[in-house]
Parts: structure tokens; sequence; C-alpha cells
């Protein structure tokens, strides 16, 4: 392990891509690198890129890989398949595909796909992004696909969130949009050279008329991801959303509210593994056997695991 | 709280909706009412219904619940709005407007929509299925719309997972197609009128083929759920599923689960829950503080709140 470290902090991307790995499976080994390295972090900006599927938000990484590294910034990309659970990532080959164009030792990109808890997912994020932010990075996107709670997700794990509509998506969109909108710190309307955009742009704007954005309501800027229309527009907007951020002292609130949201996780996850271990003995137990007869209830053995824990590993009492 | 458990015993329909509205709010009082009826329950049979916003579940569900009545049957509806997270409910009013069309007393519908934590309403949904159960409904159906990780919730909750898919919603869905057929029991093509409906049954079929299915490869039935049509197929399919698990003791093994899996849920909450308050008074504390210079990280801090919770409330040891 110390190897592996020592490997890190000589800018060894192999060492990165294996710790990234271990945090990714929730190995004790990657916590323990995290807090190792965790000094080293706190310099990246996290811009989260969220939106529905086909709106075009992996080329819109793209281009914005290429505006940051013409400008002499490093890019770290983590791009969430929430889908994969499952399956073991769709999209995974795509990434593949983009990351081989790279040969440019200022960009890493990694897929990350956990198929354990909801919080795994998260704590898997918010952990490989301390490791590309230790590593050096100076910008960090998040791309994940925007459906029901993942926005929500998102907004908690980035500095700026970036959400991608699109036109003529129809239905399925409207939906969850009110609560897009209120996640999003900057709107992107890309494939804007569709004849649709233009209406978009007004609805959005008229939704957004319609909340309560606090201090800024939130640019709408339109790209056309594909030939790099708007992104110098979209990197400036977001490079101003920074500073608005650090001026206002709200980074470094946003900051610590993350850390903490990450400390709620890896407690619940030192919990949860210690309930799993333990409700996989008591299934083989007549616990499950009571609860099919009746003779308990969830509640009660709930109840009694959490004194078993809170009790358990104690030296007994005299 | 016992006057209302006798006016639930007596058949009190507004009981009823008083204490899923407890159990919906993760009070403790829905918990105590749970405890106290948890040995009425186990009778119904629970049906899971998923697939992507737009596929009829809605209105399938409605067709299912003539079905059912016409056979003299009881049904229990619980409509579950994930995207409500932020919105509070898009679909609510949908809901409300459906069930005014039933004075019938066989059947009660209910909307549920919690802004807290994941396993909020996956305990809000099996505790509001534990009080359907034990108020006598036969049949109960839990309708969610398919994204991302919902299936497999879904699939948790149910004893017969019915996913509806439906022609002609593009790309968004391959996606997610195939985890969501690993737990379907039974596939839906609705709208089956269209002409792509051929196709996709088809293209269902093939991939299923492909797949592992254990011992019972699920059946495809088409519907046109507007007209009614397919639907008594999609009925007997259900039943026949029913009377497999139970020849087979999975019905009973995946009872187990589901209980031994709400108790996980119910263990957590109340974790969660002291957590929570723990972590409330701590960003008034130094610790945020301390996590933004990286004094400390946040798996240290995460380590010292579960031994905190381990040795708190213990008496002190002389």
């Amino acid at each position: 392990m110390s190897g592996l470290l020592e490997r890190f902090r000589n800018h060894d991307r192999r060492a990165l891509a294996r710790l990234i790995t271990y945090v990714e499976n929730r190995s004790p080994l990657g916590q323990q690198a995290l807090s190792a390295l965790f000094p080293m972090t706190g310099r990246a900006h996290l811009v989260g890129i969220t939106g529905p599927p086909g709106a075009g938000k992996s080329t819109l990484v793209n281009a914005l890989i290429g505006g940051y590294r013409g400008a002499g910034r490093t890019v770290g990309v983590l791009a969430i398949d929430p889908t994969s659970t499952l399956t073991g990532g769709a999209t995974l080959g795509d990434r593949i595909r983009m990351m081989e164009n790279y040969a440019d030792e200022g960009v890493f990109i990694r897929s990350l796909a956990t198929r354990g808890q909801m919080g795994g997912l998260s704590l898997a994020v918010s952990g490989a992004a301390h490791l590309l932010d230790a590593f050096g990075f100076d910008m960090i996107l998040i791309e994940t696909v925007g459906v029901g709670q993942d926005e929500v997700d998102i907004a908690d794990a980035a500095d700026t969130t970036v959400v991608v509509q699109v036109p003529g998506l129809g239905d399925s969109i409207q939906t969850i949009k009110a609560g897009i909108l209120e996640v999003a710190d900057i709107l992107v309307v890309n494939k804007a050279d569709r004849p649709e955009s233009r209406q978009l742009v007004r609805d959005l704007r008229n939704m957004l008329l319609l909340g309560d954005h606090g201090e800024a309501m939130p640019p709408i800027v339109s790209t056309v991801a594909s030939d790099g229309t708007g992104v110098p527009q979209l990197i400036e907007s977001i490079d101003e959303h920074r500073q608005r951020l650090e001026a206002s002292g709200r980074s470094r609130q946003r900051r610590a509210r993350r850390l903490l949201r990450e400390v709620e996780l890896l407690a619940g996850e030192r919990f949860d593994d210690w309930l799993r271990q333990r409700l996989e003995a008591l299934s083989c137990e007549p616990t499950g056997e009571a609860l099919l007869s009746r003779r308990t209830d969830p509640g009660s053995v709930a109840a009694r695991l959490v004194d078993e824990f809170r009790g358990a590993d104690q030296p007994s009492r005299p």
C-alpha cells in the first residue's frame, strides 16, 4: 500500500487508476489511501454535468476537455453509469474508446459503476474525485445521466452543477424539469442548431422566472457540442460561477456540507457492513421463519439489532 | 393511537389513510401501528408494476382494477412518484382524479412520495403495503416509474413483478432493458395496437432467450390497456406466477428475504436518525472547519462517530 501511495505521489497514472478501483469497490485499502492523501486535496473545481439520455453529455464533456486543454488546464473525468447496476455498464465501451483518443497526460477519464448500495456509488464518486484532486487535476468533470434522484446527488457532489437539456425529447423530460432547475447552477441547451431550441430556451427562462433562485438566476448557455459552438461561453460561465461562489463564501459552505455528507455516508456504510453480515447470519436462523409466521415483526427485529450493535464489542459489565 | 388501531380493525378507511400517512412520513406512530397490525398481514398478493414514463402503467392499473373487481377481488394500489422528490408530485393530481372514480369500497388508491432517503421510500412502500394487507385487500398493486435503480427496488417489494414496455420509445429504453428483464416475472407490451409492437415482442423474446432465467422464462403479454385488450390474460399470468411461486416454495423465500430487507432498512433508518442529529450538531462545531482545512478527513470522522454510537447511552463502566 505504501508503495502504491509513493507511486501516486510520483504521478504514476497506473497508481491513480488502481486506487480509484479500490475506492470504487469500497475496499478498506481505498479508504486508507483517501485518509493518507486527503491533505493533498481541495484545489480542484468539481463540475457536475447531468441531463437526460440523448442530451449529448459525453460529446459536451469531450468538447470541454478540448477547451480546457487549449487553455493549459488539466482535466479529470468521472463518468457515472447508474443504469449499469445490473447490466455491468452498457456505455463503458464508449468511454474506453473516448479515452483512447487521449494520449494527453493532462486528461484522465474513468467510468464508475458500483453494484452496491445507493450510498456506495456516491462514496465511489466523492472518493475518486478526491483522488483526481490529489493527483493535481485542475478541473474534475462528473458526468451522469439525470434520472429521478440523481440530479440531487450530482448537486451534492459538485461545486458547479451544469444541467444539459436538449430540444425535442418530449414528455418524460417535462416531468422532471422542475426538479432539475432547482439544482442547476448553469443550464445548457445542447444541439442548439435544432429548430426547436429557441422555444426550449424560452420555456426554460420562463420556468426559471417562476422559481426561487436565491442570489443568482442560473445562466442559459446554448451549445452545439459536436462542433464546439458555445463551449467557450460554457467554460466562461463555469469560471464565473466559481468566482461568485468563492467571493460569497458559499464555496466553503458547499464544500463543508459535501464533506459532512461524505462523513454521513461513510458512517452509514460502516453500520451497513456490520448489519449485512449480521443479517446474513440471521437468515439462516429462525428469524426469517419467525417473521413469516408473524411471531415477530420487522420493526422489533430492527430495534433488537440496533441495540445489539450499540452493546456489541463492549467489554461485558460486571 | 389505540383508537386509531381500533377504527382500522373496524374497517374505517380514514383510519387506514391516516396510518399510511404516518408510515409515509416515517413517524414513530406509523412503526408502532405496523408492529401492532403485523399479525394481520401475509394474505395479500403484491404485484409490482414498473416501466418507463409513457408506457401506460396507470391505464393498465385502472384496467387491472376493473378486472379484479369483476371477479370479486379487492384491490389496494400504491402509486410511487420517484420524480417528485423535489417537485412534490407532478402526477399526484392524476391519482386523485383516478381515485374519485372509485366510490367502490373494494378499491383503495394512494400515492406515495417521500422526500427523505432512498430507504425511506422503500420503507414507506413496504409499510403501506402491510397496512393494505392487514386491512384485507386481496391484491396490492405497486406502480412505479422504472428508471435506474427503481426496477430493482420494485422487485424487492413485490411477489410478482410486471415490467411494462411500449413500442416506439426509442433509445433510452434500450439502455435499461437488459436490467429490466432480469427482474421481470411477467413482461407486458402495452399499446400493442401500434404497428411496431410485434417487433418489440420479437426483440424482447430474443433478449429473454439470451438471458438466464432460472426455472421459468417470463411470459410476454400484449395489452391495449385503454380498451382492456389482453388484461384478462395478464390477470391469468399473475395468478399463474403466484401459483408457481407457492408450489415451488419460492414464495416463502421471497417473502422472508423481503422482510429481512425491511429489517435492514429499519435498522439503518434508526442509525441514520441518530447520525443526522449528531451531524447537525457537528456542522456547528469545528468539524466542518477541520475538514475544510484538511486537519482531518471524512473517513476518520466517520470512524469516530460510529465508535461514539457504539459507546453512547451505555451505562458508564466502573
